[in-house]
């Protein structure tokens, strides 16, 4: 009689994501005449840049094309992108060291794999559902806690008196998940957060998974790669992505480092994490698509790099623009410097999902309830750049009108 | 401390491709003038197809216009493409039940996933090594035996003796895993066979996964899905691939068929398989770069369809030119009418990788060792119809003069 994983019972509801939708679909049969603007999402509002789209378009015509045709690609992704992205942005490490994905988000929720089961997890929180949900998924966890959190995961709270800047795990942990700039709150880790983390790593043998999917976001100083911290390299790994900076979220590909220095001893032996990485992704995957790796190519060309500083710059106005407006009709604001994202505090005993649901009927515009990044997030909505001018002109209008 | 999943270790040698390649590689070092061609190969030789390839280009336009850019699309697919697939293939399902992914390897590295550890897993033998390899990852296995095999699993023999149609399991298993046409040894399984393993499936409440990746190559009355026996969507879920029938290897794109009638009893309730496998793509994934689905939807229309009819007819001719061709030499061969593979006998007393090794060294063609599939395969070794017909009469040229 086949038996089932059961610690997927264990999770919470249905996924963040799916969830919204069902409650905006639901408030639009409701209101059929309303105008939602959406201040939710992830996705960037700039098409693919124009030298991305042409690299795009190229490699797909080679495809249907006998001589230029290709099957199967490296499993880790081809040379000649892993070499573009060494040289532009980890001249420190080797093409060897970068695996080429169809997106973090896969890669985030894989990486847990190749750990054991025993391994206790601690999680930045709030955060990307995704780090908890895998281990979870895995069984690393208890069952879900009244608190709304799991049993057997070590939190790490970013909260407005901590500046957002998690304290170091007070009791033993193995895996830890940091994402710099963080999602939802906005805000990226400082150079001494993320410092006081490779110290407390190294010295306990634990590893780092570090989400650096917004890092081209950052305007402030703090570091844009966990590698910036001396020694990150025995103890980190990373996850970086091309859907926030260039536009890839439809499109499916992204990249992970892992260093050949970062080492675990366990059994009675030194083991190497990245061939421990590179087994998975030979056995279970085949590469990414040969067309997009080709766009994903482009971006590291003078015009590519050009595009994307372009981008942030956009994206960099719209979000002041929110953080400013949300902040000057009276709202606690975070986030919006080094992020796409503003953290902005409910009215007072209200709950996140009251007032998303609440801002959803009243103003109709769509938000993200904090609560749904972790029980850390619980009191905050986040507010998405990712919207046009208008939209968010639009949306500070009608929250005035709610103030 | 950090804790490794020590399954990992359990595994054998390194992978099977990367072993070929190596052996490729160190062999043209060796002999630099000699010409090598390529028997072993499971790409396809013929490009994409004119229409796939223009709607390839056209979605890849669309994502560097602003007004038809697209940011994430559904975790399960577009439904453009499930509704083509049921509408042209799988009338008796719903396009909720087809879940498009960027490869069948992956879903089939991936659904052990969904299922507990506890699971008893019975293997087709020899078969693709990923079904194996996957669920010694996990845990599912013991330690590898001096045979050869894993302990803790059910091998299913596929033997010159049964006509390559393995027996039913003479234990208790929970989970089976089944592929016709079968690769390596490219025979498809009979209607009797695969009743035979739906029943037990049923009687046990067992579930079988049944990887049809090939099921376009059939010319012989085998069934083309196992949904052709009476009640199997009761008890399986089926993988299928675009990356033979279309050329799709270096494109990444397929779909799993998970019914909404299988059901499992587990822990005291009754379970939907669908509902489990859902919410992991939901979780772990974000759908399938969208210029890649608008390819494959470019299939199902008259003039893809006709392409995959013409596609197959020329690698068919091809495979038969080899079966008769070895056969003629003096080899005895199987496979290679409902499949572009040809399963050879080595000669007496020679194993797989040694007539590999012999091969490629003395007359400079690359084949697959059967061993490479599990021990099932030793003795064997697997010839690719996917190759140019100049390379195919090449190939037999040179056996002879082996002969």
């Amino acid at each position: 009689m086949t038996k089932l994983n059961l610690n997927y019972h264990k999770l919470s509801g249905r996924p963040l994501f799916p969830e919204i939708e069902k409650r905006v679909e639901a408030m639009k049969q409701k209101q059929p005449h309303a105008v939602f603007l959406n201040l939710g999402v992830e996705n960037g509002t700039q098409p693919l840049f124009p030298n991305v789209t042409a690299a795009l378009t190229a490699a797909s015509s080679e495809m249907g094309n006998k001589e230029t045709f290709r099957g199967y690609g490296p499993c880790e992704g081809y040379q000649f992108l892993r070499k573009a992205i060494v040289a532009h942005d980890h001249k420190d490490f080797s093409p060897d060291e970068i695996f080429i994905s169809d997106g973090s988000h896969a890669d985030l929720a894989d990486l847990q794999e190749i750990f054991s089961l025993e391994n206790r997890v601690a999680v930045i929180d709030p955060a990307y559902p995704i780090y908890v949900e895998t281990n979870v998924m895995a069984g690393r966890s208890r069952p879900l806690l009244k608190t709304g959190r799991y049993g057997g995961i070590v939190y790490l709270s970013c909260t407005e008196e901590n500046g957002f800047q998690p304290e170091l795990p007070n009791v033993h942990v193995d895996l830890l998940y940091l994402s710099s700039p963080n999602n939802p709150t906005g805000v990226a880790l400082s150079r001494e957060t993320l410092t006081r983390f490779v110290q407390f790593a190294k010295k306990n043998n634990a590893i780092i998974i570090h989400d650096a999917a917004y890092e081209s976001f950052i305007t402030s100083d703090a570091p844009r790669s966990i590698y910036e911290i001396e020694n990150a390299r025995d103890v980190a790994i990373e996850v970086r992505s091309f859907s926030k900076s260039a536009g890839f979220a439809g499109l499916r590909c992204s990249y992970t480092i892992v260093p050949h220095h970062l080492k675990v001893y366990d059994a009675g032996a030194l083991h190497s994490v990245h061939a421990l990485w590179k087994r998975r992704v030979e056995t279970k995957t085949c590469g990414v698509s040969y067309p997009i790796q080709k766009a994903a190519s482009a971006l590291y060309t003078r015009e590519g790099q050009q595009a994307i500083r372009d981008a942030m710059k956009i994206y960099a106005e719209r979000a002041k623009t929110l953080l400013y407006g949300l902040k000057s009709i009276g709202y606690t604001v975070y986030g919006g410097i080094d992020a796409p994202y503003i953290w902005c505090k409910t009215p007072p005993k209200v709950g996140s999902w009251e007032f998303f649901d609440f801002v959803l009927e009243n103003i109709h515009v769509i938000t993200m309830p904090g609560v749904g990044f972790g029980q850390g997030g619980e009191g905050y909505i986040r507010f998405s750049a990712f919207a046009e001018p208008h939209e968010i002109q639009e949306t500070l209008e009608r929250f005035k009108r709610l103030a």
